[in-house]
């Protein structure tokens, strides 16, 4: 059985890394079987072999991988059914997406949940949090925390192209969901995972497309520790 | 043959409206055969059959259509060869990019452009622009230009996510162009037709992508009016 090497909290079924939950909902997708490894951000000697000091990391029989969108593309080489990018245009548009989620989206979650994160680690992760956290952004973690309503509103903005797609389609890839669905969903479990503060509100199709996502293989994304959305 | 009603600048053969760029795009890569039709802004008569007042509009046999993601939707279907959507996810994924080409992007080139535009319209188009447009903006046309350095600073980093597309593929649909290639070409060649300021840098992957769409069709692209980019 394959295993997947997940950031976990101080408790272990508190799952928040988006890149993390983009290769847990591509394992789902394929049906394929996993066991779940939690890993903190202190415990990198777990993952060692695979040559560096990120999860996720997944071993599939003698081949180990790091970064989500290597191990995407791994998964639909090996497992061609249930397609993560369905389509000859689907890796590069893809691959789009998620630098527009990494860039322009996460960016804006970041400074709402970041003292959250910082609660939910696990206690012996908390120094290296701070201090690698502090040095990249250039001030104390409090002073980058922003959950003021127009930070959400600025969220809601930028949210707007991916609005627009729900006018005409269930998901990011159309009928299905695809691997950019499982990008965009990412960033919401990170707040889940960590936060009380809502992202969305109800009347907000994005809502109701994550309320999708969240249901799928029989709710597992709910079955994780959690905030309610 | 199909009939093609385009918005054209004082000469006939200067094209600079980014959904124009779309359809003519499309039409050329599904080999399909038409007529091409300048229509000034002030020329509403000559698309009154379309029920509104915006061109693109497309005439095929019986059939009248405007609005250039209707008329891609509309030649993808009538005419499947050479997709412009290749696979099951892409209409949904080039949604998307649409909209964010259409909310992000054409907004930072507009400033830079504005006044260009206003000059190489037809002398009987300029009240009519003016007005629409200061209405539009809530400010006289002179004061929302800015080609200033930070605003093609501006653009060239909200172009991330395009240029890390290029890193791996030569088009945004992957190995061949299609309609996403098409959408953000439209918005490159609404400044060459009009304007002499340099949007991309030479070094930019983007820019050689925007070199590789020029040189389809023969260099279709290069042979109406415009500017050397």
């Amino acid at each position: 059985m394959m295993k997947l090497y997940e950031l976990a909290g101080q408790q272990d079924n508190n799952l928040f890394s988006p890149y993390c939950w983009r290769i847990r909902m591509a394992l789902a997708h394929k049906g394929l079987d996993a066991s779940y490894i939690p890993c903190r951000f202190t415990e990198k000697e777990l993952i060692r072999e695979s040559g560096q000091k990120l999860v996720p990391v997944l071993q599939d029989g003698e081949k180990i991988m790091h970064d989500s969108w290597g191990i995407a593309r791994y998964l639909e080489e090996t497992y061609p059914e249930n397609p993560l990018f369905p389509g000859k245009s689907a890796v590069a548009q893809t691959l789009f997406f998620r630098h527009w989620v990494e860039g322009t989206l996460q960016p804006l979650i970041l400074p709402v949940i970041i003292m959250d994160i910082f609660n939910h680690i696990h206690e012996k992760d908390r120094d290296y949090f701070r201090i690698t956290r502090e040095k990249r952004f250039g001030m104390p973690l409090e002073q980058r925390e922003d959950k003021s309503p127009e930070q959400i509103e600025r969220l809601a903005t930028a949210l707007s192209p991916v609005r627009a797609v729900f006018a005409d389609n269930d998901f990011l890839c159309g009928t299905q969901p695809g691997f950019a669905d499982y990008i965009l969903f990412g960033a919401f479990q990170w707040a889940r995972g960590v936060s009380e503060t809502k992202l969305l509100d109800q009347s907000d199709p994005v809502f109701q497309w994550r309320d999708r996502l969240l249901q799928l293989f029989d709710g597992m994304p709910l079955k994780t520790a959690g905030y309610p959305v």
